[in-house]
Protein backbone atom coordinates (compact mmCIF):
# COMPACT_ATOMS: atom_id res chain seq x y z
CA UNK A 1 0.00 0.00 0.00
CA UNK A 2 1.37 3.00 -0.91
CA UNK A 3 -0.36 5.08 1.11
CA UNK A 4 -2.99 3.86 4.35
CA UNK A 5 -6.44 4.50 3.19
CA UNK A 6 -7.86 4.84 6.82
CA UNK A 7 -5.02 7.03 8.37
CA UNK A 8 -3.24 8.24 5.36
CA UNK A 9 0.14 7.43 6.06
CA UNK A 10 2.31 7.06 3.15
CA UNK A 11 4.49 4.22 3.81
CA UNK A 12 8.24 4.13 2.12
CA UNK A 13 7.17 2.50 -0.99
CA UNK A 14 10.74 3.15 -2.70
CA UNK A 15 12.16 1.80 -0.25
CA UNK A 16 10.69 -1.37 -0.12
CA UNK A 17 10.73 -1.52 -3.71
CA UNK A 18 14.42 -1.50 -3.44
CA UNK A 19 14.36 -4.34 -1.42
CA UNK A 20 12.51 -5.85 -3.41
CA UNK A 21 14.35 -5.27 -6.59
CA UNK A 22 17.70 -6.33 -4.78
CA UNK A 23 15.88 -9.37 -4.26
CA UNK A 24 14.37 -10.10 -7.13
CA UNK A 25 10.63 -10.31 -5.90
CA UNK A 26 7.82 -8.95 -7.63
CA UNK A 27 6.50 -5.91 -5.66
CA UNK A 28 2.60 -5.45 -5.97
CA UNK A 29 2.02 -1.71 -5.15
CA UNK A 30 -1.90 -0.83 -3.78
CA UNK A 31 -1.16 3.05 -4.79
CA UNK A 32 -5.39 3.53 -5.03
CA UNK A 33 -5.15 6.58 -2.30
CA UNK A 34 -1.47 8.01 -3.42
CA UNK A 35 -1.68 8.00 -7.27
CA UNK A 36 -2.34 12.03 -7.75
CA UNK A 37 -1.58 13.27 -4.34
CA UNK A 38 1.92 12.41 -3.66
CA UNK A 39 4.51 11.69 -5.80
CA UNK A 40 5.30 7.99 -7.10
CA UNK A 41 7.50 6.68 -9.64
CA UNK A 42 6.83 3.94 -11.15
CA UNK A 43 9.44 3.12 -13.33
CA UNK A 44 12.48 3.83 -11.13
CA UNK A 45 10.61 3.02 -7.11
CA UNK A 46 11.52 -1.04 -7.97
CA UNK A 47 7.12 -1.67 -8.62
CA UNK A 48 6.05 -4.58 -10.71
CA UNK A 49 2.50 -4.02 -10.26
CA UNK A 50 0.93 -0.46 -9.80
CA UNK A 51 -3.18 -0.23 -8.62
CA UNK A 52 -5.10 2.43 -9.13
CA UNK A 53 -8.51 3.89 -8.56
CA UNK A 54 -9.66 6.53 -10.91
CA UNK A 55 -12.65 7.92 -8.35
CA UNK A 56 -9.61 8.76 -6.35
CA UNK A 57 -8.28 11.04 -8.52
CA UNK A 58 -11.60 12.93 -9.61
CA UNK A 59 -11.35 10.33 -12.81
CA UNK A 60 -14.81 8.91 -13.26
CA UNK A 61 -16.32 5.73 -10.44
CA UNK A 62 -15.56 2.66 -11.90
CA UNK A 63 -12.46 2.94 -13.35
CA UNK A 64 -9.00 1.35 -12.71
CA UNK A 65 -6.01 0.43 -13.37
CA UNK A 66 -3.49 -2.06 -12.92
CA UNK A 67 0.42 -1.06 -14.38
CA UNK A 68 2.01 -4.29 -15.03
CA UNK A 69 6.03 -4.03 -15.91
CA UNK A 70 5.83 -7.49 -17.41
CA UNK A 71 2.91 -9.79 -17.46
CA UNK A 72 4.81 -13.33 -17.17
CA UNK A 73 3.23 -13.94 -13.85
CA UNK A 74 -0.38 -12.53 -14.16
CA UNK A 75 -2.74 -15.10 -14.75
CA UNK A 76 -6.61 -13.91 -15.92
CA UNK A 77 -9.68 -14.48 -13.63
CA UNK A 78 -11.92 -13.58 -16.50
CA UNK A 79 -12.36 -15.26 -19.25
CA UNK A 80 -14.19 -14.47 -22.81
CA UNK A 81 -13.57 -13.08 -25.86
CA UNK A 82 -9.71 -13.04 -25.23
CA UNK A 83 -9.54 -8.80 -24.64
CA UNK A 84 -6.42 -7.60 -23.41
CA UNK A 85 -4.23 -10.04 -24.75
CA UNK A 86 -6.11 -12.66 -22.52
CA UNK A 87 -5.65 -11.32 -19.34
CA UNK A 88 -9.48 -9.58 -18.94
CA UNK A 89 -12.00 -9.73 -21.65
CA UNK A 90 -14.70 -8.03 -21.94
CA UNK A 91 -15.79 -5.06 -23.39
CA UNK A 92 -13.70 -2.04 -22.50
CA UNK A 93 -15.06 0.70 -20.44
CA UNK A 94 -14.03 3.41 -23.33
CA UNK A 95 -15.63 6.22 -21.08
CA UNK A 96 -14.12 5.34 -18.46
CA UNK A 97 -10.46 4.52 -19.42
CA UNK A 98 -10.51 8.03 -21.39
CA UNK A 99 -11.25 9.61 -18.22
CA UNK A 100 -8.62 7.74 -16.31
CA UNK A 101 -5.94 8.97 -18.81
CA UNK A 102 -7.19 12.36 -19.02
CA UNK A 103 -7.60 12.70 -14.87
CA UNK A 104 -3.70 11.03 -14.61
CA UNK A 105 -2.83 13.97 -16.85
CA UNK A 106 -4.16 16.62 -14.93
CA UNK A 107 -3.15 15.37 -11.83
CA UNK A 108 0.66 15.05 -13.19
CA UNK A 109 -0.34 19.29 -13.99
CA UNK A 110 -2.11 20.37 -10.93
CA UNK A 111 -0.63 18.18 -7.86
CA UNK A 112 1.58 20.04 -6.32
CA UNK A 113 -0.92 23.04 -5.93
CA UNK A 114 -3.77 21.46 -5.30
CA UNK A 115 -2.75 19.32 -2.45
CA UNK A 116 -0.53 22.32 -0.89
CA UNK A 117 -3.94 23.90 -0.78
CA UNK A 118 -5.33 20.92 0.59
CA UNK A 119 -3.01 20.41 2.95
CA UNK A 120 -3.68 24.24 4.45
CA UNK A 121 -7.64 23.29 4.29
CA UNK A 122 -7.09 19.99 6.55
CA UNK A 123 -4.80 22.10 8.71
CA UNK A 124 -7.07 24.46 9.51
CA UNK A 125 -9.72 22.01 10.09
CA UNK A 126 -7.40 19.95 12.67
CA UNK A 127 -6.65 23.15 14.35
CA UNK A 128 -9.92 24.69 14.34
CA UNK A 129 -10.99 21.07 16.02
CA UNK A 130 -8.10 21.01 18.88
CA UNK A 131 -8.94 24.67 19.84
CA UNK A 132 -12.35 23.55 20.92
CA UNK A 133 -12.01 19.97 22.03
CA UNK A 134 -9.62 19.81 24.75
CA UNK A 135 -8.85 15.54 24.00
CA UNK A 136 -8.89 15.51 20.65
CA UNK A 137 -6.61 12.77 19.18
CA UNK A 138 -4.92 13.18 15.45
CA UNK A 139 -4.51 8.92 14.49
CA UNK A 140 -2.09 8.49 11.85
CA UNK A 141 1.62 9.49 11.31
CA UNK A 142 1.42 13.51 11.71
CA UNK A 143 4.56 14.08 9.54
CA UNK A 144 3.93 11.30 6.43
CA UNK A 145 0.54 11.54 5.32
CA UNK A 146 -2.30 12.25 2.26
CA UNK A 147 -2.71 16.16 2.24
CA UNK A 148 -6.41 15.25 2.53
CA UNK A 149 -6.90 13.13 5.37
CA UNK A 150 -7.71 14.12 8.72
CA UNK A 151 -8.33 10.91 11.10
CA UNK A 152 -9.50 12.07 14.52
CA UNK A 153 -10.96 10.36 17.89
CA UNK A 154 -12.57 11.92 20.20
CA UNK A 155 -12.04 9.55 23.10
CA UNK A 156 -15.20 7.94 24.92
CA UNK A 157 -17.40 9.46 22.39
CA UNK A 158 -18.55 6.69 20.04
CA UNK A 159 -18.44 7.78 16.56
CA UNK A 160 -21.61 6.55 15.75
CA UNK A 161 -22.89 9.12 17.82
CA UNK A 162 -21.28 11.80 16.03
CA UNK A 163 -22.57 10.85 12.78
CA UNK A 164 -26.04 10.30 13.97
CA UNK A 165 -26.06 14.38 14.41
CA UNK A 166 -24.18 15.51 11.43
CA UNK A 167 -24.86 12.53 9.14
CA UNK A 168 -27.63 14.96 7.24
CA UNK A 169 -25.27 17.84 6.14
CA UNK A 170 -22.05 16.41 6.26
CA UNK A 171 -20.35 13.19 4.23
CA UNK A 172 -18.37 11.42 7.05
CA UNK A 173 -17.16 8.20 7.72
CA UNK A 174 -15.81 5.92 10.95
CA UNK A 175 -13.24 4.40 8.06
CA UNK A 176 -12.73 2.36 5.21
CA UNK A 177 -15.60 3.19 2.53
CA UNK A 178 -15.48 -0.14 1.93
CA UNK A 179 -16.82 -0.90 5.83
CA UNK A 180 -19.89 1.04 5.98
CA UNK A 181 -22.58 -0.43 7.95
CA UNK A 182 -19.66 -2.62 9.16
CA UNK A 183 -19.71 -2.19 13.43
CA UNK A 184 -16.67 -4.28 13.60
CA UNK A 185 -13.76 -2.22 15.01
CA UNK A 186 -11.07 -1.10 12.68
CA UNK A 187 -8.11 -3.38 11.87
CA UNK A 188 -6.11 -0.61 11.20
CA UNK A 189 -5.84 1.08 14.22
CA UNK A 190 -6.05 -2.48 15.83
CA UNK A 191 -2.81 -2.96 14.14
CA UNK A 192 -1.28 0.56 15.77
CA UNK A 193 -1.96 -0.37 19.51
CA UNK A 194 -4.69 2.27 19.79
CA UNK A 195 -6.57 1.59 22.54
CA UNK A 196 -10.54 0.51 22.08
CA UNK A 197 -12.38 4.52 23.67
CA UNK A 198 -10.05 5.61 20.70
CA UNK A 199 -11.00 3.49 18.17
CA UNK A 200 -14.65 3.48 19.01
CA UNK A 201 -14.52 7.55 18.39
CA UNK A 202 -12.73 7.31 15.52
CA UNK A 203 -13.86 9.22 12.18
CA UNK A 204 -12.31 10.03 9.06
CA UNK A 205 -12.79 13.49 6.80
CA UNK A 206 -11.36 13.04 3.47
CA UNK A 207 -10.68 16.69 2.01
CA UNK A 208 -10.44 17.31 -1.97
CA UNK A 209 -9.58 19.93 -4.34
CA UNK A 210 -13.49 21.29 -4.11
CA UNK A 211 -13.52 21.48 -0.87
CA UNK A 212 -13.75 25.21 0.19
CA UNK A 213 -12.73 27.20 3.66
CA UNK A 214 -16.32 27.54 4.05
CA UNK A 215 -17.12 23.63 4.26
CA UNK A 216 -14.05 23.45 6.58
CA UNK A 217 -15.39 26.01 9.35
CA UNK A 218 -19.16 24.47 9.01
CA UNK A 219 -17.61 21.02 9.18
CA UNK A 220 -15.73 22.22 12.26
CA UNK A 221 -18.88 23.92 13.95
CA UNK A 222 -20.52 20.69 12.85
CA UNK A 223 -18.04 18.64 14.84
CA UNK A 224 -17.76 21.06 17.98
CA UNK A 225 -21.61 21.28 18.47
CA UNK A 226 -21.97 17.80 18.42
CA UNK A 227 -19.10 17.16 20.64
CA UNK A 228 -20.65 19.58 23.11
CA UNK A 229 -24.31 18.56 22.85
CA UNK A 230 -22.88 14.64 23.87
CA UNK A 231 -20.70 15.66 26.15
CA UNK A 232 -24.05 17.09 28.20
CA UNK A 233 -25.60 14.22 27.94
CA UNK A 234 -23.01 12.08 29.14
CA UNK B 1 -27.88 -17.36 -26.06
CA UNK B 2 -31.29 -15.49 -26.84
CA UNK B 3 -30.23 -14.80 -30.08
CA UNK B 4 -26.85 -15.53 -32.04
CA UNK B 5 -23.89 -13.23 -32.53
CA UNK B 6 -22.81 -13.68 -35.86
CA UNK B 7 -25.64 -14.81 -37.69
CA UNK B 8 -28.04 -13.09 -35.41
CA UNK B 9 -30.87 -16.49 -34.96
CA UNK B 10 -33.26 -15.64 -32.74
CA UNK B 11 -33.41 -19.18 -30.27
CA UNK B 12 -36.53 -20.49 -28.58
CA UNK B 13 -35.20 -18.98 -24.98
CA UNK B 14 -39.25 -19.26 -23.96
CA UNK B 15 -39.87 -23.10 -24.82
CA UNK B 16 -35.87 -23.47 -23.35
CA UNK B 17 -36.54 -21.95 -20.27
CA UNK B 18 -40.51 -23.73 -19.94
CA UNK B 19 -38.09 -27.27 -20.13
CA UNK B 20 -35.98 -25.98 -17.69
CA UNK B 21 -38.11 -24.40 -15.31
CA UNK B 22 -40.51 -27.86 -15.31
CA UNK B 23 -37.04 -30.37 -14.68
CA UNK B 24 -35.80 -27.14 -11.98
CA UNK B 25 -32.69 -26.25 -13.89
CA UNK B 26 -31.00 -23.54 -13.44
CA UNK B 27 -30.93 -21.73 -16.89
CA UNK B 28 -28.75 -18.62 -17.52
CA UNK B 29 -29.63 -16.97 -20.93
CA UNK B 30 -26.62 -14.69 -22.28
CA UNK B 31 -29.02 -12.26 -24.18
CA UNK B 32 -26.33 -9.38 -25.22
CA UNK B 33 -27.67 -9.41 -28.66
CA UNK B 34 -31.35 -9.88 -27.83
CA UNK B 35 -32.16 -7.20 -25.35
CA UNK B 36 -33.77 -4.33 -26.71
CA UNK B 37 -34.27 -5.68 -30.05
CA UNK B 38 -36.71 -8.60 -29.72
CA UNK B 39 -38.93 -9.24 -27.34
CA UNK B 40 -37.59 -11.15 -24.10
CA UNK B 41 -39.42 -11.78 -20.65
CA UNK B 42 -37.14 -12.03 -17.39
CA UNK B 43 -39.91 -13.06 -15.26
CA UNK B 44 -42.15 -15.46 -17.43
CA UNK B 45 -39.76 -17.25 -19.48
CA UNK B 46 -37.97 -19.36 -16.81
CA UNK B 47 -34.77 -17.69 -17.22
CA UNK B 48 -32.39 -17.90 -13.78
CA UNK B 49 -29.90 -15.51 -14.86
CA UNK B 50 -30.23 -12.72 -17.78
CA UNK B 51 -26.85 -11.59 -19.28
CA UNK B 52 -26.94 -8.02 -20.93
CA UNK B 53 -24.36 -6.21 -22.36
CA UNK B 54 -24.40 -2.12 -22.55
CA UNK B 55 -23.05 -1.13 -25.70
CA UNK B 56 -25.67 -3.68 -27.55
CA UNK B 57 -28.33 -1.49 -26.57
CA UNK B 58 -27.06 1.99 -27.15
CA UNK B 59 -25.76 2.33 -23.23
CA UNK B 60 -21.99 3.25 -22.84
CA UNK B 61 -19.17 0.61 -23.19
CA UNK B 62 -17.98 -1.32 -20.39
CA UNK B 63 -21.09 -1.97 -18.47
CA UNK B 64 -23.17 -5.20 -18.45
CA UNK B 65 -25.32 -7.08 -16.26
CA UNK B 66 -26.53 -10.24 -14.50
CA UNK B 67 -30.22 -9.98 -13.54
CA UNK B 68 -30.43 -13.07 -11.21
CA UNK B 69 -33.80 -14.59 -10.30
CA UNK B 70 -32.04 -16.22 -7.07
CA UNK B 71 -28.13 -15.79 -5.92
CA UNK B 72 -27.81 -18.61 -3.16
CA UNK B 73 -25.81 -20.93 -6.68
CA UNK B 74 -23.60 -17.90 -7.12
CA UNK B 75 -19.87 -17.63 -6.04
CA UNK B 76 -17.94 -14.14 -6.48
CA UNK B 77 -14.84 -14.76 -8.71
CA UNK B 78 -13.83 -10.96 -7.65
CA UNK B 79 -12.97 -10.43 -3.92
CA UNK B 80 -12.17 -7.05 -1.57
CA UNK B 81 -14.33 -4.47 0.01
CA UNK B 82 -17.66 -6.97 -0.56
CA UNK B 83 -19.93 -4.82 -2.74
CA UNK B 84 -22.66 -5.98 -4.57
CA UNK B 85 -23.13 -8.38 -1.20
CA UNK B 86 -20.36 -9.91 -1.79
CA UNK B 87 -20.92 -11.10 -5.08
CA UNK B 88 -18.55 -8.42 -7.04
CA UNK B 89 -16.40 -6.30 -4.74
CA UNK B 90 -14.85 -2.95 -6.54
CA UNK B 91 -16.38 0.60 -6.50
CA UNK B 92 -19.21 0.41 -8.88
CA UNK B 93 -19.21 2.51 -12.75
CA UNK B 94 -21.91 4.93 -11.76
CA UNK B 95 -22.22 6.54 -14.76
CA UNK B 96 -21.71 3.11 -16.92
CA UNK B 97 -24.93 1.79 -14.38
CA UNK B 98 -27.13 5.23 -14.53
CA UNK B 99 -26.65 5.09 -18.70
CA UNK B 100 -27.20 1.13 -18.61
CA UNK B 101 -30.68 2.13 -16.75
CA UNK B 102 -31.43 4.79 -18.94
CA UNK B 103 -30.82 2.77 -21.78
CA UNK B 104 -33.05 -0.06 -20.73
CA UNK B 105 -35.83 2.66 -20.18
CA UNK B 106 -35.81 3.61 -23.96
CA UNK B 107 -35.24 1.09 -25.75
CA UNK B 108 -38.49 -0.88 -24.14
CA UNK B 109 -40.08 2.95 -25.06
CA UNK B 110 -38.31 2.87 -28.34
CA UNK B 111 -37.63 -0.79 -29.41
CA UNK B 112 -41.14 -2.08 -31.81
CA UNK B 113 -40.80 1.26 -33.76
CA UNK B 114 -36.71 1.09 -34.01
CA UNK B 115 -36.83 -2.43 -35.08
CA UNK B 116 -39.41 -2.27 -37.74
CA UNK B 117 -37.30 1.01 -39.34
CA UNK B 118 -33.67 -1.29 -39.08
CA UNK B 119 -35.55 -4.27 -40.34
CA UNK B 120 -36.55 -2.21 -43.31
CA UNK B 121 -33.17 -0.78 -43.80
CA UNK B 122 -31.75 -4.21 -43.55
CA UNK B 123 -34.06 -5.69 -46.02
CA UNK B 124 -32.98 -2.82 -48.59
CA UNK B 125 -29.65 -3.78 -48.19
CA UNK B 126 -30.28 -7.46 -48.94
CA UNK B 127 -31.83 -6.62 -51.86
CA UNK B 128 -29.25 -4.05 -53.25
CA UNK B 129 -26.79 -6.86 -52.62
CA UNK B 130 -28.88 -9.60 -54.35
CA UNK B 131 -29.64 -7.75 -57.29
CA UNK B 132 -25.94 -7.28 -58.12
CA UNK B 133 -24.60 -10.19 -56.64
CA UNK B 134 -25.95 -13.38 -58.64
CA UNK B 135 -24.47 -15.85 -56.19
CA UNK B 136 -25.01 -13.99 -52.86
CA UNK B 137 -25.80 -16.48 -49.94
CA UNK B 138 -27.64 -14.66 -46.60
CA UNK B 139 -26.71 -17.03 -43.61
CA UNK B 140 -28.50 -17.67 -40.93
CA UNK B 141 -32.48 -17.77 -40.26
CA UNK B 142 -34.08 -15.80 -42.83
CA UNK B 143 -37.46 -15.64 -40.58
CA UNK B 144 -36.49 -15.79 -37.62
CA UNK B 145 -33.49 -12.82 -36.97
CA UNK B 146 -32.53 -9.64 -35.41
CA UNK B 147 -33.84 -7.17 -37.32
CA UNK B 148 -29.80 -5.47 -37.51
CA UNK B 149 -28.05 -8.42 -38.61
CA UNK B 150 -27.39 -8.91 -42.12
CA UNK B 151 -24.84 -12.15 -42.64
CA UNK B 152 -23.46 -13.04 -45.94
CA UNK B 153 -21.16 -14.85 -47.80
CA UNK B 154 -19.78 -14.82 -51.59
CA UNK B 155 -19.02 -18.05 -52.56
CA UNK B 156 -15.34 -18.52 -53.35
CA UNK B 157 -14.51 -14.64 -52.70
CA UNK B 158 -12.33 -14.15 -49.17
CA UNK B 159 -13.89 -11.89 -47.16
CA UNK B 160 -10.34 -10.56 -46.32
CA UNK B 161 -10.39 -9.22 -50.04
CA UNK B 162 -13.75 -7.33 -49.77
CA UNK B 163 -12.92 -6.24 -46.61
CA UNK B 164 -8.87 -4.71 -47.47
CA UNK B 165 -11.19 -2.73 -50.31
CA UNK B 166 -13.70 -1.10 -48.43
CA UNK B 167 -12.24 -0.89 -44.44
CA UNK B 168 -11.51 2.90 -45.07
CA UNK B 169 -15.10 3.63 -45.83
CA UNK B 170 -16.84 1.13 -44.06
CA UNK B 171 -16.80 -0.43 -40.42
CA UNK B 172 -17.62 -4.37 -41.33
CA UNK B 173 -16.43 -7.54 -39.67
CA UNK B 174 -16.21 -11.21 -40.77
CA UNK B 175 -17.71 -12.09 -37.55
CA UNK B 176 -17.69 -12.02 -33.84
CA UNK B 177 -16.03 -8.48 -32.95
CA UNK B 178 -14.21 -10.71 -30.23
CA UNK B 179 -13.00 -12.42 -32.85
CA UNK B 180 -10.98 -9.22 -34.88
CA UNK B 181 -7.95 -10.81 -36.01
CA UNK B 182 -8.40 -14.11 -35.71
CA UNK B 183 -8.49 -16.14 -38.64
CA UNK B 184 -9.67 -19.25 -37.78
CA UNK B 185 -13.33 -20.34 -39.42
CA UNK B 186 -16.17 -19.13 -37.39
CA UNK B 187 -17.24 -22.11 -35.24
CA UNK B 188 -20.92 -20.69 -35.47
CA UNK B 189 -21.03 -21.50 -39.15
CA UNK B 190 -18.71 -25.04 -39.00
CA UNK B 191 -21.35 -25.91 -36.50
CA UNK B 192 -23.97 -25.02 -39.03
CA UNK B 193 -22.33 -27.41 -41.41
CA UNK B 194 -21.98 -24.49 -44.05
CA UNK B 195 -19.22 -25.67 -46.95
CA UNK B 196 -15.47 -23.93 -46.51
CA UNK B 197 -16.12 -21.71 -49.50
CA UNK B 198 -18.94 -19.90 -48.17
CA UNK B 199 -17.36 -19.71 -44.25
CA UNK B 200 -14.55 -17.71 -46.03
CA UNK B 201 -16.61 -15.04 -47.92
CA UNK B 202 -18.50 -14.60 -44.47
CA UNK B 203 -19.48 -11.31 -43.85
CA UNK B 204 -21.35 -10.08 -40.90
CA UNK B 205 -22.83 -6.51 -41.36
CA UNK B 206 -24.62 -4.32 -38.21
CA UNK B 207 -27.28 -2.02 -39.28
CA UNK B 208 -28.45 0.12 -35.93
CA UNK B 209 -31.09 3.10 -34.92
CA UNK B 210 -28.99 5.15 -36.25
CA UNK B 211 -27.98 4.26 -39.61
CA UNK B 212 -29.62 5.54 -42.52
CA UNK B 213 -30.57 4.91 -45.80
CA UNK B 214 -27.49 6.78 -47.62
CA UNK B 215 -25.51 4.60 -46.02
CA UNK B 216 -27.19 1.62 -46.59
CA UNK B 217 -26.87 2.79 -50.44
CA UNK B 218 -23.27 3.44 -50.02
CA UNK B 219 -22.87 -0.21 -48.57
CA UNK B 220 -23.98 -1.77 -51.10
CA UNK B 221 -22.21 0.09 -53.49
CA UNK B 222 -19.45 -0.63 -51.89
CA UNK B 223 -19.61 -3.92 -51.35
CA UNK B 224 -20.62 -4.29 -54.82
CA UNK B 225 -17.42 -2.08 -56.45
CA UNK B 226 -15.58 -4.72 -54.31
CA UNK B 227 -16.94 -7.85 -55.37
CA UNK B 228 -16.76 -6.76 -59.43
CA UNK B 229 -13.05 -5.73 -58.65
CA UNK B 230 -12.32 -8.80 -57.27
CA UNK B 231 -13.71 -10.99 -59.93
CA UNK B 232 -11.78 -9.33 -62.69
CA UNK B 233 -8.72 -10.54 -61.16
CA UNK B 234 -10.02 -13.59 -60.73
Amino acid sequence: MAANNEVGTIYPVQKIGAIAQKYNIPFLCDASQAVGKTPLNFQDWGITYLAISGHKLYAPKGIGALVVRKSKHLQPIIYGGGHQQGLRSGTLNVPGIVGLGEACKLRQLEMETDETAIATLRDQLQNLLQAAISDLVVNGDLNNRLSGNLHISIPDIPNSAIIARIRNQLAISTGAACSSGVVAPSHVLQAMNISENIIEGALRIGIGKFTTKAEIEKTSSLIISAVNEIHQLL
